[in-house]
């Protein structure tokens, strides 16, 4: 028995726990400080952490948790809501970025150098990165702008809720086409659609039998929670090797749909508790450090420093520009498809899950995660300074909205919980 | 990457808590179940889950938290309250299941086949297994029974406390003996103690450091309690690292050491909460169906089996005689006497601890697992049944014990947060 790995995960809370608390207080959002961690720890500067297997498995473990949490996280109630407007915005808010994203790849001539997936798939994946928008830092400066409930606030909202779900649609098709991984044949187009809305069809057929059985045993018995936690990560883990093992999806699709099946259902709030212990406590921070640990230097050439420069100015633009069209078309005002647009720009934690899942299928060079990583913080700084440029002078609407209530209240719940640990 | 591990996961997962559901119906604690599921789900029955690297590191890390929060509930105060009486009665009931263990493992002629660690120190690990005594089964049957404010129900809550630190002892003297493992030359008892000496001493001026740091921030910041729990976390990583990598001490005393360390300090019980959350969603089942795994086979020859009656046999004499013994030489009555062995009767996952360790060191041979669990399920199951017998037609003394108190509120704590969480 090798006892370094007790080393490496000591050295990795530590690390990111202390990086994680000198972002906060310059009002960055501690996945920053995270992802400084691994590189700091990694080969690209101190070489104390390897990347071990047990280090990828578990990395891999928590990405799967963190979008089974986001699928859990879901309002899908809110989503039908969100009506027609968030569906257009969303979709030319994925579509730009992911034009724009391949653009650029394309440029650099990236990929052609014969090494991993098909050159094409490569620049279409640089789009795919792109794509995913994370609206936390978004949501908090509005409320603290006291802007959240205005029209464009709820826009941005719903529409972030459907980025997520093309942002997974785009990933499931495009994983599926790199399929074995380096090196492999590439599979016809028709038979991964195929395999991909096969997949689909399961997931949905297994949510279907988990609620009627899961409701029935709920009823049977109400006390035990835990069990229940237990009995969902069980569907969460079974959706993603099952879509790795037989349709050649990708297992945090398999984990997001398994979230979103259980979105819906009671003690939903209690299981997310649970699953965000696991998560801050031992997954996620090995999963943001191993991010940074793949980073084995950070000397760039100058072709790598100008291809920074392009992806992050085109990520800024195409999220405004896509955003901002997709508004103005459902007769948003100049303004407000502004501050939409604004307001969909940061990149987070997907971005990064996603170009993760890539390197491993060779659909992207490793060098690249230093301009990924440099777009992904860039994106999270800025937002928050250019929303409240674009929403100077206006004054509040109060009109009312239900996730924002939903967000209040499982913050007031987690407060609770707190306090009620304290006595 | 390889995703078997997502099935392995899956499969432990569901089976520890369908296995442990059953096992609860017929009152069995639900660490058998999940003991039977590794047996099930391992190659002694269906072969479906191997081994792995990513297995065996998690349920080395399941192993050194359960260790953690076995030290962080010791109640140090307690243990200077309970007194003489309860030091007496936890040493004469180390000691001789410690020499009942060789005894018989000398009889067997266990270790003398020249493979492993040399002869004298397999056939005193089998005693070292025997010392560990868990009374969650006792305390339970006393609760239910009304017994648990008797006099004989406190001098066992005290000698359970101090059986821990006595088995501890036990433990890292001859695993350090065994030191580096399989083939590997014994090092000195000399040498070894002073390692171990030195290793406590260590671990205390860390603890001392660790609390005057802590204190500090905590005083300095009082709200987010997730991060105090982090830096316990690489407290207890880095105790046991430090004590396999320096001093040639088995981690999980490192663990249990750290665990101790910070047993006094506030927020314990929250800390512990989450630790238990990490434990039983992943942790735990990974080690217990792991120590199953270690069954290659259940099909025993006369030889094991023989062998397995008589452990059992004397895993449940030594404690009632050692036990019993000490409490009649600090004047306790016959029948308290016989009260308190009987209740000190039951071994749990302590001693699959300690018998997964030594087995990495070459101090037991696999192939004894079956005996092993046997000896705890059996031990398990006949506790309670014992304890009703002996208890029988005495009244309910009722003096008050903080203790029982404790281990009461916690209870009502975690119905409040589950209460809270179902809102």
């Amino acid at each position: 028995m090798d006892y370094e790995f007790l080393k490496f995960l000591a050295l990795i809370l530590l690390s990111t726990k202390l990086f994680g608390l000198v972002t906060r207080k310059i009002k960055l959002p501690q996945v920053v400080g995270a992802l400084l961690a691994g590189v700091f720890l990694g080969p690209a500067c101190l070489g104390l952490i390897e990347k071990t297997d047990f280090i990828s498995s578990l990395s891999e473990l928590g990405v799967i948790l963190l979008m089974f949490t986001v699928g859990m996280e879901t309002d899908i109630g809110e989503l039908k809501k969100s009506g027609k407007a968030s569906f257009v915005i969303a979709l030319c808010g994925v579509i730009v970025p992911l034009l724009g994203g391949f653009a650029v790849a394309k440029l650099w001539g990236i990929g052609e150098n014969g090494q991993g997936a098909p050159a094409i798939l490569q620049q279409f994946f640089i789009g795919v990165i792109l794509t995913a928008t994370s609206v936390s830092i978004t949501v908090e400066t509005l409320k603290e702008l006291g802007k959240m409930s205005t029209r464009a606030g709820n826009a941005i909202l719903g529409a972030a809720l459907i980025d997520d779900i093309l942002g997974i649609i785009a990933l499931t098709v495009i994983t599926s086409l790199a399929g074995g991984g380096e090196g492999a044949d590439t599979a016809p187009l028709w038979l991964v659609l195929v395999k991909i809305v096969a997949f689909f069809i399961v997931a949905i057929l297994a949510a279907v039998v988990y609620h009627i059985v899961y409701i029935k045993w709920r009823d049977h018995d109400r006390k035990d929670l835990r069990r229940h936690t237990i009995v969902s990560f069980v569907f969460c883990l079974a959706l993603a090797w099952i879509a790795e093992e037989f349709f050649g999806v990708a297992d945090i699709t398999g984990a997001f749909l398994a979230g979103l099946a259980l979105s819906g259902s009671t003690n939903v709030k209690y299981t997310t508790s649970k699953f965000d212990t696991l998560s801050y406590m031992l997954l996620s921070p090995v999963f943001f450090t191993s991010v940074g640990l793949s980073m084995t230097s950070i000397k760039m050439g100058s072709n790598l420093i100008w291809f920074t420069v392009a992806i992050v100015l085109i990520a800024l633009a195409t999220k405004v520009v896509g955003c901002g069209l997709g508004a103005k078309v459902c007769r948003y005002t100049g303004k407000e498809s502004l501050q939409i647009g604004v307001g969909m720009i940061s990149r987070g934690e997907v971005a990064l899950i996603v170009a993760q899942k890539g390197a491993g299928l060779g659909l992207i060079d490793e060098k690249f995660f230093v301009p990924i990583i440099i777009m992904v913080v860039f994106t999270t700084i800025i937002t928050p300074v250019l929303l409240k440029f674009v929403f100077k002078g206006q004054a509040d609407e109060n009109v009312d909205s239900q996730l924002v209530r939903n967000i209040e209240e499982r913050q007031k719940f987690e407060e609770q919980i707190q306090e009620l640990s304290r006595k």
